[in-house]
């Protein structure tokens, strides 16, 4: 296989998705592994086992490493770059784990970003800011101009980009919340055999009662998952799916002084899982907001590729007399 | 002992509170025994269990029963009263378990409440209109032009009464999702060894954070329980009070076009455990309300005496030529 150029690594909580890449950032071939949370004290033994055929067949190739695996429980901590963050302020900002000299070539662990958010409070993000570069990289549009990303998932994060960089963003625990009370509340119905298949209408229909009352906040809505079920307007199996829909627009409809300040039309970036970014999608399409959605996993291999070529262009700079 | 002339039981979920009782509803005596979940199947043998001694020395006594008792999975379902309802309507709603002639005088079960809320969703309670009537009876105040209580819990109600009687409510799951937030969620940090205290500074500053931005969504603020922890601005052990600060500002927050509707500073009633309806009266002084505390345990008790007496008045009015 010729053309190996670097391997690229999402290196999240739960997985590890390892790619042997070309110089474009093309993936030739792809390894699976356990996530940060479980490679706790062996990152090194992880990375050199998944990584032998590769470094046998190409010889030593450098890394680039997002995720968790720079977080405090990763191999080695990527401090924060603080917003404004440009994506060459990130490249900048990779951090190389000290135990890695089996691999024979550098790695290197991307940053994650910290910023005051809309809120005046603290807020992280580790892993989209690879995502975003990705988006930048994959859309030049979205490089001009003041534009609205939003990367769904267990944390979802709204992020605000001018000109391409980073200016802010905020966290929202929409995923998380879901999951949590699909599972433990009594709000949700449970099937007693089956996981409940989504249910569009339900969903759709969650999404309408909040948009109904913009004003109204959601501890005050969440009720209905239950009592619209006693009342007989809602199946057990749908319960899951309206609270998604109560929870996804709740989510749009905190972000809506955001997209009204975006620039006129531009539609609104969706970074992640497809079902999800659909999801999102049909959110924001009931507010009369356009989205363009992009895999997240694209956008992560983007990303990576993008901070690889950055960190090229630097040893190039530095190389130069 | 003289007087004792019915029995008052509080039967919820988890827990069985049985008063014997004399005819101003004053406690004589009292018995703790399993919830309705925990007496499937045998809710004749727990009652005639913990009432037997009482039986014995004073005679078979009528009973009024409230809370789930009445429910789907309780003794007997004693159907749902449509608002706006009245104490006499809630009163003459009341139904009796097939099974009981073993204690060989009238035992009555109090229905729970239903409305249409300010969603235009349905709602239900059971148990609160117990305590609502306690209220009531407790203070005749309460009784005189439009009212706002307030009976926070697992699932907290936000109740309108005009005239005594209650038109309108609205649950927010707040108690519960702190719940399982503080046990299942990565926002909140769970100390390894002891429960984290009540931490008083921690919770008025979660109040503060949600005060500052009322047109915010929870969903849009939960995160800053762990952000403020990963940038020092929060102590680990203080997460969860912080938490409580923000559902109970988003709680209250939510309720704030309730309480402007009120009758001119008509302080809001709260009615519940006295530790948490001190949280909420807290949140509501901090948004320039006043507010009234009164115990559940007495409110249920009031209640249930309020129903008897009620019971006893239709009685007579049947007897009567």
């Amino acid at each position: 296989m010729a053309g190996a150029s670097f391997l690229a690594g999402d290196w999240g909580t739960s997985n590890l998705r390892l790619y042997l890449c070309d110089e474009a950032g093309t993936a030739l071939d792809s390894a699976a592994g356990p996530g940060a949370a479980g490679s706790s004290g062996r990152f090194e033994a992880v990375f050199s086992g998944l990584t032998a055929a590769w470094r046998q067949q190409h010889g030593a190739l450098p890394a680039v490493l997002c995720g968790m695996v720079g977080s405090n429980f990763g191999w080695r901590q990527a401090p924060y770059v603080t917003c404004p963050a440009s994506p060459e302020q990130i490249g900048a900002a990779c951090v190389a784990p000290a135990d890695a000299a089996s691999h024979g070539a550098a790695i290197h662990i991307v940053p994650g970003l910290s910023c005051q958010n809309r809120f005046r409070a603290p807020d992280f993000l580790r892993g989209e800011e690879t995502q975003i570069l990705g988006a930048l990289q994959l859309d030049p549009g979205l490089r001009r101009g003041r534009q609205l990303l939003c990367l769904p998932g267990t944390h979802s994060k709204w992020a605000i980009l001018v000109d391409g960089v980073v200016v802010q963003f905020n966290t929202a625990p929409t995923g998380e919340l879901f999951a949590i009370l699909k599972e433990h509340s009594v709000l949700v119905q449970r099937p007693a055999t089956e996981p409940a298949a989504a249910n569009d209408a339900a969903f759709e229909r969650g999404l309408q009662q909040v948009n109904a009352f913009p004003q109204a906040q959601l501890l005050h809505r969440l009720f209905e998952c239950r009592s619209r079920l006693l009342a007989g307007e809602l199946e057990a199996g749908a319960t899951a799916s309206f609270l998604s829909g109560l929870l996804i627009a709740s989510d749009v409809g905190g972000a809506l002084p955001l997209l009204t300040q975006s620039a006129a039309c531009a539609p609104v970036q969706l970074i992640g899982a497809p079902p999800l970014t659909a999801l999102y999608a049909k959110a924001l399409a009931s507010q009369q907001f356009d989205a363009r959605q992009l895999d997240g996993a694209s956008a992560s291999l983007a990303g990576l590729t993008r901070v690889f070529q950055l960190l090229q262009a630097r040893s190039s700079q530095r190389a130069a007399p």
